[in-house]
């Protein structure tokens, strides 16, 4: 509705011809909550998307992807075709939610996003013995729960080092029976920085602190990479936009990053110059039912986000003039 | 085949007529693999056994333990009248294996045992908040897996402190997807102490820990308790008994308490003077395909076990006589 709101300003202003072409898109399946594959729509319009593993996801009642695109007219094999309206994409903006309390923490209805986060994203499996949790002394334990559990307090060291953020989503232990020392336990880690470089240093200093609790406690150590993306900072100029934009609407200007993906990073990634707006979170948290955000906020981001639709308006005819004069 | 060796011996020594009775259990389903519930027949023998909790224990295909007893004609409403054919033992003796690695590590074939572990038995659950691992600042987080992940390394240092031996056999997390901070981790801890009051000290620091690692990290921490058993001493008699009989059988004389239970937990805990040999374990492990006793160190202890069958049935003779005499 938003977007419409933009839509119908700038055909009443420019009665219906206004300076650059204005489209508004209706990503297909950002979260992936169904077959666990965010981002899919643009995605499959930026070119990124790789199709042999989509071809094989399926959602938990065992219906396949393409099956269910095909049940809402959709072929999956002709989803990339999409990626011609992006072609020639003079730029491109998105309004979200924060999603996350930095803009609440500074009482801040509205910030400027620097890009999105570059994720690394492994499982580390602490490999040790199974033994009986009476008869086997301490000292002769090779407890894989000890070396994995170590690394719970390690990320916070490691993003206070090099900033950005660091989570372990899951735990699992086996045989996971009360009465054994813990042969195998697995972790998540899932590692996000704006800085490519600093995000390299965070995924060798995890990996270099599971060799050394693994090597403490006797048990040894693999990892699997589960998914990977670089950074995709944003386009300078339309950030310039975005910050004057939200000064115009009556608020402070705040630049942030964005830790999780956005449609943003996959346009940016194929080249599209990208800005993002984002407007405060109620009580800081998302994908729970009472994110939210408050309606005075709705009503500033609005207006800056139309703001920063006709400035990039003439960015883009003044950049065209300049091309062709 | 041990036992019945030693009953033949009896048998022959004494031409089917021994100074005291002596008989041969074979007690049903120690390990409690099926149902999860261990020392089945000692403790229904040694009245001990939980009738309603027994009475609704199922196997993984549903099978309720009644039905499976009433399968092989056992009725289970009537397993405690076993309890009459314990009535009048004067002592009861155990051979087993060690199942753990104390007696390999000194190179000895057998062991006396001080008695059997106590053990508190206990699942933490910590309780934080779920959040995106993306957009959610580092100290905004009340993550469970950081609090729980800091007792891994604690129960070592609480072993330190009192001796004895902890263990946390599983972890499980929730949403437990890789892309959330954990909202709640459940931890189990087993802790095994021969002195009851400094497993009660044990205990009392894990709690206490909890709560500190809860607190550290703005979440909560509830527990609950799913088992508990008093240390159970050995009869001080019995265990000289014991320590004469295998320096008897050409071995040195080691003590040292189980940290299993085992059936003689459950006489011991019926007031039958009882008393338990360990024989090595190789590899120092147990449950588990390669648990194995030497051939040597079996005909070790079959002799030694022999042995203190021999001086328990004088001791309870002599017993008999002082106290008709």
């Amino acid at each position: 509705m938003r977007r419409v709101e933009i839509l119908r300003r700038i055909n009443a202003q420019y009665h219906g011809r206004p300076p650059v072409t204005v489209r508004v898109v209706d990503w297909a399946d950002e979260e992936g909550a169904r077959f666990g594959k965010s981002l899919f729509g643009s995605s499959a319009c930026a070119g990124s998307l790789d199709m042999d593993e989509a071809r094989g996801l399926r959602d938990k009642a065992g219906v396949a992807l393409p099956e269910a695109l095909k049940n809402v007219g959709v072929d999956f094999e002709r989803v990339k075709e999409s990626g011609k309206e992006l072609k020639n994409a003079a730029a491109y903006l998105e309004l979200h939610i924060e999603q996350g309390p930095v803009l609440l923490d500074l009482g801040l209805p509205l910030g400027t996003v620097l890009g999105t986060f570059g994720v690394e994203r492994h499982a580390f499996t602490f490999h040790g013995q199974a033994a009986h949790s009476g008869s086997t002394p301490m000292n002769r334990r090779k407890d894989a729960f000890l070396a994995a559990a170590k690394m719970g307090a390690e990320i916070y060291r490691i993003t206070d080092r090099h900033g950005g953020v660091c989570t372990i989503g899951s735990c699992t232990t086996r045989p996971g029976i009360v009465t054994s020392v813990v042969e195998e336990c697995r972790i998540t880690l899932d590692q996000r920085h704006l800085d490519g470089a600093a995000l390299a240093r965070m995924w060798a200093d995890a990996q270099a602190a599971a060799q050394r609790f693994a090597q403490e406690g006797g048990v040894t150590v693999t990892h699997e990479r589960l998914w990977h993306i670089e950074p995709r900072p944003f386009h300078p100029a339309l950030m310039d936009f975005c910050d004057e934009a939200i000064a115009e609407a009556g608020a402070p200007k705040k630049r942030l990053p964005s830790g999780p993906l956005h449609d943003a990073a996959e346009t940016c990634g194929a080249g599209v110059p990208t800005v993002m707006m984002f407007v405060q979170s109620l009580h800081g948290i998302s994908h729970n039912k009472i994110e939210d955000t408050k309606e005075e906020h709705l009503e500033q981001a609005v207006v800056a986000f139309d703001r920063l639709a006709e400035k990039t308006m003439h960015w883009i005819a003044r950049a065209k003039t300049g091309a062709t004069g």
